[in-house]
């Protein structure tokens, strides 16, 4: 689904969406971003990638990055419900992954993402994908993936 | 200045960068995120568009912009500082811009932005650029001047 489709829809039903973002470092704010008239619908979000930002910044329990890892079901919908509470938007969308070319510490594939989605009066949900390309097309994979799963709620809601 | 060799500076000096965007929505932290091995420099950082997020994430102070308006060298320098201290980074780059194609309330000529850096136990500075482009165009040339301010920085510093 095209960002446009996505940002057309979120003005029509006048919702906001932020980005709590890892391994995509900012690229589904920027997405997100692109279409003229985007401050109607996105504030902004935060990139937590290392550091213990995801934790710091987003909330997210150590506990739930110890039990699960980063690059899990339950990190990625801690994310989304991190920052749509800290901005008070709407909806949210969340990251992370393995991005490669470096498998990272999770055992899991170089491709392999989580995607968060953050539902206000609703419900956290999240879904796994693996784009399987290398380190830069991974992330275009995911923050497209961040935005078609946005746009499928907004169509369906 | 590639972010490659911005990034191998970064490594090399054991130095840490965040970033706070406004109007690039987080193409600096894509852009820094692109080379393999940047959890090593970038932790991550915020996007702080609309919404009050300067303020609330990023503290800037609601004077100040009263004051100065939101692409200001003083709300540049502030972001950069917020940011730098949220996260507890070395540096931080930041932006604050008229992407257009609309204007914005600032009366300010589109394209132009104030692009901040914030040095731990240093300055915070703020400098004006024109990148004279189409949105798009705009946010990748104020995103690659955030960059090279940083890198100029560790070059001279």
């Amino acid at each position: 689904m095209d960002v446009a489709d996505v940002a057309k829809m979120l003005i029509d039903q006048g919702k906001t969406v932020s980005v709590a973002e890892a391994c995509t470092c900012g690229l589904v704010g920027y997405m997100l971003g692109t279409v003229p008239g985007s401050s109607q619908y996105f504030p902004g979000g935060v990139v937590a990638y290392t550091g213990g930002l995801k934790q710091k910044i987003l909330g997210v329990p150590d506990a739930v990055i110890e039990a699960h890892g980063t690059v899990s079901e339950e990190v990625a919908k801690a994310m989304a419900k991190g920052v749509r509470e800290l901005t008070g938007t709407d909806f949210a969308v969340s990251t992370t992954g393995v991005t490669g070319p470096a498998g990272g510490h999770s055992g899991l594939p170089i491709g392999t993402f989580w995607i968060g989605l953050s539902v206000k009066d609703g419900v956290d949900s999240a879904v796994e994908i693996n784009v399987g390309s290398d380190r830069d097309g991974n992330k275009h994979g995911a923050a497209q993936a961040a935005i078609g799963i946005l746009g499928r709620h907004l169509q369906g809601a």
